[in-house]
């Protein structure tokens, strides 16, 4: 079946800014979903809609949602970040993108604050492949270079990743680790840094590879459902002490 | 200087239960404080305390809080969960007891649910050594064991610890990673399994041992402080573009 | 393209010992070659082969090698091994079974002693799947139980799993790291416990799905490959400095 | 007791070459002594001495070994790299520095080639901090800039890091991962990159602090001792199953 792919989008700049608009004229989600409706089923969702598009049976049919935010972080509603939360712990993937780093759901889930350096300078930053045998790194050369990219510089507050595939260097001097996977629950998660408003990052045809690559990956894991809570012995012994305050 | 730690317990079990307080007749927070003082400066806290007893002085003045909680982890208030938080991130070390695994600050650093299989049946757990050079294990046999302990089987709902110190045998049939550690923002965390209330565990040397070696551990880290924020570049480069929805 | 893979045995003690050959008539590997047959191209090979099987083309030629050595670790050609070591850095997956902790490839790749505890009293294994997102993890219960197996406990010397998937528990009291998930070079490595050769465990449906759930993963990495040597500046920077001693 | 440390040397180029030994007349060894001769008991060894200055009786008094090596690393007897390998895997530490990515007892422990890539330009390195609470990082700034550096480059080929500290950026356009942990057996290994034979590296004073820090990090491990080998149950099970071919 299908990875079916939710691409969720805060879609502000793109209407209230020229400098965005000309990028991404129908907004960053559809470049998005461009990039990824050759290899799986695709659907956008935005902030101003109901729920942000995000209602519970949105989420049970999302195998993959991927996230930008910026400016509105704080008007992304609790209760839907409660739901995306528990659907990632429950085995739906997450790509966050950009700024989402500083998203609720994304500090939800790392338990930081998320915080970086940032500038905005349009400089180059050339994302240098650290585990070439990760399967988001396919078909990557040794760097993909964003020829104008917002600097995020290190120390990027974020728990060590599982994995480290992407670090980025910057022309004004700084590193960034701008390819991070984790595991949370049963769901996998995957930042990745590339992809600012005013820059057309999610054009770039190495960026778009990468996107269609962590999709997969994001898919790619178990089936299995662990089980919680009181639990009979499967050895016989001895359960007849009777002290207990529960 | 001493290492100063503050030793926080629910303390209502003890109050409320004869089974407990045969065990604990002061307070949990006693039996942990008492087998901590020959090595730190330890202050204890409780839970019906003004502020949980974790006032921002408080918590500016401790390098290491240890937390046991259960039955009352709803009642803990939030503003006291996101100052722990914040000291915690900001390097305050954290040591989350037993049943704390479902404690608000845990599941907050951790981002997951935290949930585990359990049975009280005063069962043997054996806790073995799986990192034998780590600081948290130095002075311990291959294993420890405690003769009657509850029961925490895995799955264990976190993310995969930066360092798995202990993994536990239970007679029933389980085992769990009992002894983990994590770094988040500027501050590290240990998790340790064992001390339930009905049972003796916190008054066994070697359980007080490992106690102290974490407190220790926890507080060895750097006092190097991350910046964040808006950054000049280093290198010279033109930062002339304009494109810009800040 | 199907995955190509070798299925790699000692074959000594079935030819040798009443006791295995009655389990493994024609070899543990024709026992573990068919549980992988219907997904995967498959191939064997044996030590008292020219080149233990194991040529520069059938290498070449094998995307995922299977190892299952015990006595006869010493008697594997140096020259073999390094050629092994090669592919696996080269990004052929390999699966480690049992014994074969101790072989010559398993250390090489490790850089430990891969020592650990073991006892032969045909007792009870409980594998608990302690990261069920995992694709290893896909299809598989709770745990798999295997009622007479070799005990192998810890402290098991090797480095830190990447991702540890099983975690056994033994009748005679011993904990064990049983499923552990590495990269080495662009290659994964997976080492699985179970195995015996006096015991049928080969035979046992769950264990047979988690051969190919492992052989799935070995080979599900990336196609990209490093570069690595003297490498000219992709920045414009000043060359002229001609201190050097290479 | 004070941390007893031995600084070992290549200790060639600084007799056969004038750029070298303008930056190090006694040879590079003398100047990392001298950055550790006031917080710990300092020796120095060097390959052209009798067993290279390591024999048994040298390791078994060594808390922690550093090695600095380059163009002779085929000259170290394989004997005494087991030796080296031994002691670590037993619990010396051991700091790998610059070149010594190369040697014969860092790519055994490691299991991979090692291989990076490189440029001798004189340019300039940041080394950022990303791990800020780790104690090799204390009293750190935000980054240590060398303004002389040979560039290494990514991919460096190693397992991944326990913990990554340092994160390079170079002039030239490239990134690697500077300051690498790793537990190995009982013993801890950090690697190191800054140290170029013609540049003036070792004289810098953020370095030097490094390397101490270093030093003080890979000699806090544990004084637990691991058993291996066949071992009784625990708890009480039947062990008169005989199949047996050991």
């Amino acid at each position: 079946m299908a990875t079916r792919v939710t691409v969720w989008n805060e879609f502000r700049h793109e209407r209230e800014s020229d400098a965005v608009a000309d990028v991404y004229p129908n907004g960053i989600h559809e470049v998005i979903a461009d990039a990824l409706a050759d290899d799986f089923e695709v659907e956008t969702a935005t902030l101003d809609e109901p729920d942000h598009g995000l209602t519970e049976t949105v989420l049970e049919e999302t195998d993959v949602l991927t996230w930008w935010g910026h400016a509105a972080h704080d008007e992304v509603d609790d209760e839907v970040v409660d739901r995306v939360h528990d659907r990632v712990l429950d085995g739906m993937g997450l790509l966050v993108l950009h700024s989402g780093h500083y998203s609720k759901i994304f500090k939800r889930l790392m338990g930081t604050t998320c915080s970086l350096k940032w500038r905005e300078a349009a400089e180059t930053e050339r994302l240098w492949v650290v585990e070439p045998s990760h399967p988001i790194a396919d078909g990557i050369d040794e760097y993909v270079e964003v020829p104008e990219a917002e600097m995020y510089g290190e120390r990027f507050d974020i728990p060590q990743p599982d994995t480290l595939v992407f670090n980025s260097w910057f022309e004004g001097g700084e590193v960034f680790r701008s390819g991070c996977c984790y595991t949370r629950g049963s769901g996998r998660i995957f930042y990745f840094r590339p992809g600012h408003e005013t820059y057309p990052v999610y054009h770039q045809p190495e960026i778009r590879r990468v996107l269609r690559n962590a999709v997969a990956w994001l898919d790619s894991g178990s089936d299995s459902v662990p089980a919680f809570g009181n639990a009979d012995p499967i050895e016989s012994i001895d359960t007849s002490d009777d002290r207990s305050v529960h």
